[in-house]
């Protein structure tokens, strides 16, 4: 079994935001991330596959194939977008790390063939980064 | 003569859009920039200083006075900001990389102290990057 | 389950040394890494727990809470510190980046609170690194 | 038990190309990578391997050791060279990053001593990359 | 004035050899880099231009379009080929750094529109670099 | 004329302390990096010559002869070392950055044949760096 990894890059705005809570109970749990203008980021994701190499190709998996699975279904949808507003799939989901990872592994995971989806790691700053390998605790 | 670089980061949202121009025109001259809920950078700033060694120290620039000044005098101000929206100082500007670097040298270049401001390099993403030296052209 | 990674930095010097041994036998274990006056290094610290996201923050860990803990009890303990002399946890260690690592979990594990320590990397120098992850063997 | 990792890099030429297909079927499968006269990468190899921290040196292994092991085993064959042509270990294998990771591995595998081979991660650009355990599927 | 940089990426093989000279000395001259399957690299290129940001948007170029120009004029010609064989504009020249970096100038140049280039800088391995600013000396 | 660059890089331990002074005074010049037993880092250098490329060859200068120029009479001798104690050409001298930079020219800049120097880059961490370019103020 191999693990194939595809890196891809997006920029995008967010805000943390929780409006369960009171304005002053968000600058509490979220500090300058509650900024109601919102902020943004470079976001570096990486998908990981596992899988065995096919006798024909000596691939787990294309990884044309992949990046353009990614691009169509991922970083169309947030790329030069406020992830708090501009996207579907995280309507009323705040925009952590955490549950932006978990969101692209529940989109990604029923697309990949012939391989599984092992991890999603997403860097939002070049010190903090989150990883969801599909496990639940 | 010694260039001496400090490098600091900071993530902050920007739309890029000109009120003079129709939405559509706007769309022509920016494309996805222009998305109107705006959209963000982990930007990477380097500041860069030109002097002579100083003889007691070596220094051409005690760095960390570099730091602190650059920090207190930018980076606190776009952290966690809408370059449209919460910072004085690019009010009415249009938040491209060239003309936050010229913003951020108008500031920068009359507090340093014993040596002169060189450069101010801006990394937008991976890809972009804009430098302003003060040249007139 | 969420892993999450907060990366710090820090600058110090060491020397690998074993005081049970002859100065000549050192060299032959430690080649110039046994130099008497010592030698440095940026360390690149990436410090990984897993939890479960909080419902009401989308979080595994509030990452400001884990910044500060991490330079707290060990970034200020270590940086621009001598790694044989001047740090009271690593007495008596020979400050190999394997021995560095176990002592910082040893430290973090019991103070993260809702998630629990995963992993503790260490990169040496841009083609060194090790990784501790609790296991014993 | 702790994870050490040594990092080393080469710069080679291949083609994907199965010689049991027709150059029309290996434009369908390998697309521009199955270029005629090739094309190249600076390839970034990472060997891991596991292993208890001995007593007398705070090593899992002497990274200097590992790192000549890896220099004359793989490096020395593989850098300034075609992979389809100029290296005995992968002839009649397409080499694919899977494919090489894995002939990596039988090669070093058996050569580590007083530690075991964890993980060859072979990074092809900045945006593919395959790791391999010695899994079986 | 301000400097604008795009950078873009390409995977190509070269092989250093000079038709005038016996294999012999070719060896001599270039070592490992005349092998005469060739090798690769995944090259890294920096294109600079400069110029006045225009007062209704802000930019020196529209980046998207010196991205397609790079793309198309040079990426498209270089990407996933071999620079001995398959590209026209390097014919009969030997591919070393400088010579492709010139040779990219020569094609960048007339098309820059609006502003001026300033530099090609073309990053071989992340040790080996060279820049051509389009000086006679 | 083309810049042409080879970057290496060293670890070594160094402390700021000017002997002219009291201990108190070089706490307040020099911060943390007075501390006796001094720290240390993973420096990076960047060699920049000029020159045109030769007819024969393509090249400015054989990156081979400068690699191995600059590990004969930097690398070896500050690798792995106390920049303050073990190194000759810097005895009396104040280890800062901007200090090492000029010494690493003048020990260059008479050996570099068939091209001249043009510039010493060294970073001393992932954000402070200098670059000296043999120009008097």
């Amino acid at each position: 079994m191999v693990y194939v990894t595809r890196r891809e890059t997006f920029s995008a705005s967010h805000r943390l935001y929780n409006p369960q809570f009171s304005d002053a109970k968000n600058v509490e749990l979220f500090d300058k991330c509650a900024n109601p203008n919102g902020h943004g980021h470079n976001y570096v994701l990486e998908v990981t596959v596992a899988g065995n190499p096919e006798q024909d190709t000596g691939y787990v998996i294309d990884l044309k194939d992949l990046k353009e699975l990614v691009r169509r279904e991922i970083i169309q949808k947030v790329d030069h977008k406020h992830l708090n507003h501009d996207v579907d799939f995280l309507e009323g989901v705040i925009p952590t790390s955490e549950n932006i990872a978990r969101a692209f592994w529940e989109i990604l995971q029923p697309n990949i063939r012939g391989a599984r989806l092992f991890s999603i790691r997403l860097r939002e700053t070049e010190n903090n980064a989150v990883e969801y390998r599909g496990e639940k605790s």
